[in-house]
């Protein structure tokens, strides 16, 4: 029943090696849920004498971009997180008609909307644009704005959108200084190797700007988001919040008021109760206000490799299989071998 | 940009009425997200001489199935609630190897995996099957499972899925009595006219069977859930949890325990700050936790006409429009006014 799937994977280090990881453990369900056997036909890296795990044959490596962009893959998947070469990959892959996914999400707030186009313009031979590992982590955020939602009229999108910032916020909770829990958070390969991306909240302001787009038609890019981010040191923050029974979150915002977008980051002091208050370690969690859904809220886990490799595993799959494959009973009982 | 896409609709009660207006009111909405535009082409009813609402056309109306069935629509949608009609149009769409969207938890649970197997058999001709609106309302239960969770083992799905029923637990907590608050959910359009499918939690085993189905490969109707509905006045039960500070919810699940599958439904009593104790009205909510990606939790509207008709509206356009189209910015900007 399974078919064949390349990927050409761009970018092997946190993100692209779990990825790489999943595929190679998790080969079985996802041929089971999806039909499909997944096969990484070309990896592109910085620094090819860096060693990479046992799942990546030293073969299928290159640092050369244009040889990389010439392997016969049906998916090129990015995690670079570099935007030029991103921006390169992605307008290559798409213009050939090819199926582009990315966890890119300064990539997306610079140009989404016209690789959107693009994808769109070259539709008929097969292009497609994905980014669910762009924001949210392993928290489906994307595609509910892209697709479960269309036909809502959206009111607000809120959400404790950085995982590496609530990490390292929810050790400081416990009681950890603020450099303990950052380099807690940096051995976990939570944050970047320069954390200020993430506690300056413009990876956080990348995000809601993205979601605004899709929330609210928006170009990303042109979105002017109020960002403040997290103190120097976050002890007097915790500190207040603890005070008053309560917790600090690095949260965001997009939403109508009187007709004007508000876009904007900061940190908030939130009711343990709240949505945002009940985050812990590296979740985040999100809520979508619409007039005919009301409130929905997702939450998850936000920021490492396994949980943004399974958005990228989704996203993959999704072109493949638009239709997921539910095999018939006996095939399902002999392959996870239940015993009811 | 748009192109029209023609639905066939079985049934105009509490969902399929939703879905009409839905469609009319939030058509502009809807070709910004997704490039289509519906035109719901011919509507199944049981009973012609009851009156529809102001966008159902008199002509278009029908009460004989081969007429409906022989409509000139790109996708059909069944709201009837009733399991053998609803079978005949899913068999007769699919073989025609057209688009199917459906509700009904109770053809999913019954024979779900025949009609998957159906749809992929017939896939060339465009065959898809879809049925985001049978489990969770208006929270995306079923699109996580199958798409963003393909590729991670999970280990157990847990949910409070009838909001109905916690529509009625939720007003006893605030005092009213159960009569009280089983007519007012009545009035609102939350529960069926017979209520008891939804108290006794044959809904609800309905709707974790298609769960487990999607996260365990069983088939749902060979999955014998261990039942227990709501007593007959839940007052004790409500009393009990509120002496506790706690909550009472009619809550279900599906684990693996020790190579085991168990899938059960029955009144909990749960902390006020536990995802299901946070439901108010008739909201749902839902965990899944796998490998992975830990814990991910949904919650929103699950029950009325409006919250399962965005869930049909979703796979509706979704069959359409694989890619949704993300319009350039100018177009966004005049469709939405925006003065950012």
């Amino acid at each position: 029943v399974t078919t064949t799937l390349r990927v050409a994977l761009a970018g092997c280090g946190t993100v692209g090696g779990a990825l790489v990881d999943l595929v190679s453990h998790s080969a079985r369900e996802i041929a089971w849920r999806t039909g499909v056997r997944i096969e990484i036909v070309r990896v592109l890296v910085r620094d090819l004498r860096r060693l990479r795990g046992p799942n990546v044959q030293r073969e299928i490596v290159t640092d050369d971009v244009d040889d990389f962009l010439a392997s016969p893959a049906d998916v090129v998947v990015e995690a670079t997180g570099d935007v030029p070469t991103a921006g390169q990959i992605a307008s290559a892959t798409l213009s050939s008609g090819r199926r582009f996914v990315t966890a890119n999400k300064a990539l997306m707030r610079d140009s989404g909307p016209e690789l959107a186009a693009l994808a769109h313009r070259h539709r008929a031979s097969g292009a497609t644009l994905d980014f669910e590992a762009a924001v949210g982590g392993g928290v489906p955020i994307v595609r509910l704005l892209r697709e479960s939602m269309a036909g809502h009229v959206i009111d607000s999108v809120r959400g404790v959108l950085s995982g590496s910032a609530n990490y390292i916020l929810w050790r400081m909770e416990q009681g950890e200084s603020f450099a303990e829990s950052l380099s807690c958070a940096q051995e976990r390969g939570l944050t970047e190797a320069d954390p200020s991306r993430d506690l300056q909240g413009v990876d956080a302001a990348d995000k809601i700007a993205v979601l605004a787009w899709l929330a609210f038609g928006v170009h990303p890019r042109t979105i002017d988001v109020r960002l403040r981010g997290l103190p120097d040191d976050p002890r007097d923050l915790t500190s207040a919040a603890r005070s008053r029974n309560s917790v600090a979150r690095l949260a965001a915002h997009a939403s109508h008021v009187n007709g004007k977008l508000d876009v904007a980051v900061g940190p908030e002091i939130v009711d343990r109760t709240h949505p945002f208050g009940r985050t812990t370690e590296d979740q985040v969690a999100i809520t979508v206000v619409s007039r005919s859904a009301g409130q929905i809220c997702l939450s998850g886990r936000g920021a490492g490799g396994a949980a943004t490799a399974s958005a990228l595993l989704a996203d993959i799959v999704r072109a493949a299989a638009p239709i997921p494959v539910l095999l018939p009973t006996e095939l399902s009982y002999a392959n996870f071998q239940l015993q009811t």
